[in-house]
C-alpha cells in the first residue's frame, strides 16, 4: 500500500504476509482481509498454531528435519534402518517421500542445492554433517534423492564425489516415464532417460 | 499431508494456511517450510504482526472499515464530507478507492452482495446500518461503488430501490472503457456500456 490507510498493523501484515511463497503484494492484501474477516475462525487459530511453531519446533541437529522433538522423531525411530541414509534439498521431500510411506530409513537435509550465480556453495549445505555421519560405519548405502533438476543433479554429482573415498555405496533415484504418464506429454529429457534405462520384460 | 509425519503443530499450521484465498494443500506446505526456515526474518515477526492485528484491529461499529481505533480514522476525520457515502462490498474496496486518493468522504462497507444461491439475502449485509445513517439527515449523496458484476449490480439496484423514500441522491460509478483499455481487448457487455454513455467531446 503506497498510502497509509489503516495503521501500520494492517500494512505491516500485508507486507509480512507478501514475503511468502506464492503470495504477491495483491494476494497478501486478499490475504489479511480474509483473516480480519474471518477473526473467530482463522485468525486467532493460526495466530496460536505460529506460536506453537516458534516455540516448539526447530532443526534436528541430526538430520535437518524440522519437528518438535530433538533429534527429530525419524531419527528417533528404532525401527529404521541405520545403514541407508536418504538425502534429499528440503524438509518438503522428507515429507513427500513418508507421504509416499516406501522409505524406512534415515534422513539428511542439505538445505538446497548447490547454485553458483546465487552464491551457494558447498559450505551453505549440510554436506559436513552428511560426511560426518557417513564415517561413523554404520551406513552402508546413501540414497542422493535430489531434483531431477539441472541444479539438483550438480549437487547430486558433487555429493558424489566427495563420498567416492568412503566406501559406501552411492545410489539415486531412477529417472523415466512417471506412473500415468502420457508419452505425447513428457519432455525430451524424460523421454531419452527412460529409453537409456530401458528394462526387459 | 495424510500421514502424521512431523507432530501435530506442522499439521495444523498448514492445515490452517491452506484455509487463507489463494493457497491450497500444497501452497500451504510450501509457506509451512517457507516460514520454518526462515523464523527470525518471517516466522516469528509474521506471528507477532498477527498477534497484534487480533488484539487491535476491529471492525468499525458506524462503517464496517478494519482499523485499530474505534471508530475507524475515516470515520473519525473531520476534513470529510459528512454529505457523501460512499458504499462498498468489501473493505478492500475501501483501500483500493484510498490508494487512489480520490474520495475525502465517508464509506460504508456492506460486507458482500446478495448471493440467494449461497444464501447471501439482505439480512446478511449491513443495510440496515447505512439506512440508519442516511436518516440523521446529514448524508446527501449515497454512491453505490460496488463491483460491476452480476451480483454487484443487483445489491446495487436493491439498496437503491431501498433508499428511494429517503430524499438523497443515489449515484453509481460510470462505467466505460478502462484508463489505457484497448478496445480489441474489452468484452461486448463494456464496449456497450460505454458507447450507450457516450460523451460530446
Amino acid at each position: 500500500m503506497s498510502k497509509k490507510i489503516a495503521g501500520p498493523e494492517i500494512e505491516r501484515l500485508v507486507q509480512l504476509l507478501s514475503r511468502m511463497p506464492g503470495l504477491g503484494p495483491r494476494s497478501a492484501r486478499k490475504a489479511v482481509l480474509a483473516l480480519l474477516k474471518r477473526r473467530n475462525e482463522l485468525l486467532i487459530p493460526l495466530t496460536e498454531a505460529m506460536q506453537q511453531a516458534v516455540e516448539k519446533i526447530s532443526e534436528c541437529p541430526t538430520c535437518g528435519n524440522l519437528d518438535t522433538v530433538s533429534p527429530c522423531s525419524i531419527c528417533q525411530d528404532a525401527r529404521r534402518d541405520d545403514s541407508l541414509i536418504v538425502v534429499v534439498e528440503e524438509v518438503g521431500d522428507i515429507w513427500a517421500l513418508e507421504r509416499a510411506n516406501i522409505i524406512q530409513a534415515r534422513y539428511h537435509v542439505l538445505g538446497g542445492h548447490l547454485s553458483p550465480l546465487d552464491g551457494i556453495g558447498p559450505d551453505k549445505l549440510n554436506i559436513a554433517g552428511l560426511l560426518a555421519r557417513v564415517s561413523t560405519g554404520t551406513v552402508k548405502e546413501v540414497l542422493l534423492a535430489l531434483n531431477a533438476t539441472v541444479e539438483g543433479q550438480s549437487t547430486a554429482h558433487y555429493v558424489s564425489d566427495l563420498l567416492a573415498s568412503s566406501g559406501v555405496s552411492v545410489s539415486r533415484l531412477a529417472q523415466g516415464v512417471p506412473m500415468g504418464g502420457e508419452l505425447d506429454y513428457l519432455d525430451e529429457g524424460t523421454l531419452a532417460a527412460a529409453f537409456k534405462a530401458r528394462r526387459k520384460i
